[in-house]
């Protein structure tokens, strides 16, 4: 058999030791604080039923579902029903339960809207959750696009007050402000939206209108009017929409002043009001780190979201968002639970490992690995070293012992490879005096101490 | 649109809250332990090219597979090629890329060849790596065996020092006392197996024999006899076998007087000799808290093993391997790179839970949920407790704020019902005096505090 060059599918990654520590950090930082507001972890399965995700993601994202091939097609004598009814099942574009009937989950959105109305009778609501797992899409990759990817969401479903939303911007300036990453978080809510699109007396072109100012990070506002021109909102429909955006003033300000800006729009005027408590309830639970930015331009899958839109931006480096979310009003009707109220955030956590090694900001301690090396030169070495390191590994120093007795150069430059910090070479001397030269890495210092002399020291 | 009953895939789980955090203690205490003897973790996509997978697991592994839909499926103009390749496609069993070029990964052995080869110019060895990911089978569903399941494995590649089997038996010796476990562990070595058919006289037949010894824990010593007369061993044979199985003394004992019994064998009395090793190494280390058992009758997907063979097991319950694993000396070969040697072990997570579970040893640490709830009854009360919950959250204490001012029993079966073990109830009088009411929701007591005492209390 010829030898096989091994390679990965396009679009997803291995993970070294050192990616993994780095990533970790941030998955663990985003769970202390998820847990810190009392938001509990469930885990939905890698792959759900196929008609659980056909038609939630729109007919884009059906053609970016990853399929999963039944297994019973390897029968053969399933083969000969499956001959007869090719020509069927590619009308039906391989959606035919003959062909596939799984798919690996798209985002965790979904799965925990069927994870809601499947256990409804076991949760207790407002139910807190969140779920840290990978979501798989069929995407192009490109840069920062991949097809296996994490995402780490918070949401509560059950509940439409709005200590929620104060609650997951809080989460977000927590996250952010242990990662020591600034950002700012931008707030907007879909009912402000419908009011400026009433104000401009074009709540026809409601969706054109979000569509346009959602680009106006990117097209700035010649290019939104451009857009909008081209969609038939007139000139003086256009100069409503821009007071909107030329609003100054605190935030709290530029609320009062949008109030003021509605006229008569009582959807607009409720949206407003939501937000000024938002951030009233920002403000009494004590200051943030982040900025808090009301932002009318935001829109984000304006489809899905019926009140408050966040997102989240990074101030010192120019890239796109690390986490956005927002209230929806019915999302378990997609499985026959009507009524119920949801608001959640989520994490964008390739992004926000992307961002945190351009600003170098992963703590030497999130790299933490084997603390010391005992290096030893023949079998007696070897015995006398086992039961020190043992006796390190029991008061929690990550010890590693070089299992075979190689030349010092070899063994040190392991040490120096896997970044471990300190060694102890046990040679004749060592084994005679019953002290250890314990060599600090970093510095070439090297002290001979007792074994329990070392454990405090590496303890410190 | 008729609603949809929502389901899951069968073999697949929901994990809930308690679930989750069940599952993470059992995760967390191997992953510390691994870390204390310097591995480090890498992790691999959740799919890999079909063609690093097939041909690995043998014919009936192939068939259980998760294969994936090639996404270019879906383009019409590929429809049409399709459509005349199928015939051919059915002769190659759906092989073929033009229908899946994907599939899940089977376990975390094959993934890791791959990577050290791909990766070996980065990878400093001796490499010790661990791995703790989902792996899918295609398998029947059965109680305790599941389509998507989690391996935790740990392996050293690079290096045949025998210091590393003694380090992988410590490791499954830690993590099981850690978890309050009682094992024993199991070892054998696949040279002992060769020996024991040499001194049987009997190597032609060395597949059937091992095949039936492993099962000596199932059927017993008159259905590995029943076994092996079927399959042509004489009685003298056999009485050479039961040999091997009588062996009493302490563990070096057996293998001293099974070195006796291996005759000329050189490969047997290698192996014995290997075992007296990791032996030796094991009681120079310092004292076990598990059993460790030499066990002849130990064989274990023996395609692969080439020198030591371990395997864990309960010893208060009754129930299978909790883990296993063993040395291979080839296993990166099926990529293009040979001779390296490689040892490992693997633990069953899922059968940990449901001994754990049965024995009743998750700590009640493990399930820690939020600490405190502030209950309040009107718009007043919220926001007196919204800085103090945020606060709280400041030093560390999980907390929530039930979101709306509903009647009391609703926030009080919502504590109970999520086991949060502190209240404080914001009424008028608490606003007025400044001073809270904790109420601890086990014993019922209720003590008035300030908030700076009732952190105290909580941290402790």
């Amino acid at each position: 058999m010829a030898k096989q060059k091994p390679s990965i599918p396009s679009g997803t990654r291995d993970f070294n030791p050192d990616t993994v520590a780095k990533r970790r950090f941030i998955f663990e930082t985003i769970r202390t604080v998820f847990e810190q507001y009392g938001y509990q972890p469930i885990e939905t399965p890698s792959f759900e039923n196929l008609s659980s995700l056909t038609g939630k993601y729109g007919d884009e994202g059906d053609q970016l579902l990853f399929k999963i091939l039944n297994s019973r097609l390897h029968d053969s004598k399933d083969k000969v029903k499956i001959r007869s009814d090719f020509d069927k099942m590619l009308e039906q574009s391989f959606n035919s339960e003959n062909i596939s009937e799984r798919a690996l989950r798209y985002d965790l959105t979904v799965p925990f809207a069927r994870y809601v109305v499947m256990h409804q009778n076991e949760i207790t609501f407002p139910f807190r959750r969140y779920q840290m797992q990978p979501v798989w899409r069929a995407d192009r990759p490109q840069k920062g696009r991949y097809r296996e990817f994490w995402q780490c969401d918070a949401d509560v479903i059950g509940s439409d007050s709005l200590i929620l939303e104060m609650e997951l911007v809080r989460i977000y300036d927590e996250v952010f402000s242990k990662l020591k990453l600034p950002v700012a978080i931008h707030l907007n809510n879909r009912k402000i939206l419908s009011g400026i699109a009433e104000a401009m007396n074009a709540t026809d072109k409601f969706m054109d209108i979000t569509i346009a100012i959602d680009k106006f990070d990117k097209v700035g506002l010649q290019g939104v009017r451009q857009d909008l021109h081209n969609k038939g909102i007139s000139e003086s429909q256009m100069q409503v929409l821009e007071k909107f955006f030329s609003l100054t003033g605190t935030e709290m300000e530029k609320l009062e002043k949008a109030e003021e800006l509605m006229g008569d729009s009582e959807i607009g005027k409720m949206g407003v009001g939501e937000l000024k408590n938002v951030l009233n309830y920002l403000s009494l639970s004590g200051t943030t780190n982040s900025e808090i930015k009301i932002d009318f331009t935001l829109a984000r899958g304006l489809n899905y979201y019926t009140g408050a839109i966040i997102e989240v931006k990074p101030v010192t480096v120019q890239m796109g968002s690390l986490g956005g979310g927002g209230r929806y009003d019915n999302l378990t009707g997609m499985f026959g639970l009507d009524g119920v109220s949801g608001v959640g955030i989520s994490f964008g956590a390739d992004r926000m490992y992307d961002v945190l090694e351009e600003l170098k900001l992963f703590p030497e301690e999130s790299l933490k690995t084997t603390q010391v090396l005992f290096v030893c030169f023949d079998e007696k070495g070897i015995e006398y070293a086992l039961p020190i390191a043992q006796q390190f590994r029991k008061e929690n120093i990550s010890t590693e012992l070089y299992p075979s007795a190689e030349k010092l150069k070899k063994q040190m430059k392991y040490a120096n490879d896997k970044k471990i910090p300190f060694v102890i070479v046990i040679g004749d001397e060592e084994m005679k005096s019953g002290k250890l030269a314990l060599k600090n890495m970093n510095s070439g210092e090297q002290r001979w101490l007792s074994s329990d002399e070392i454990i405090s020291e590496l303890k410190k």
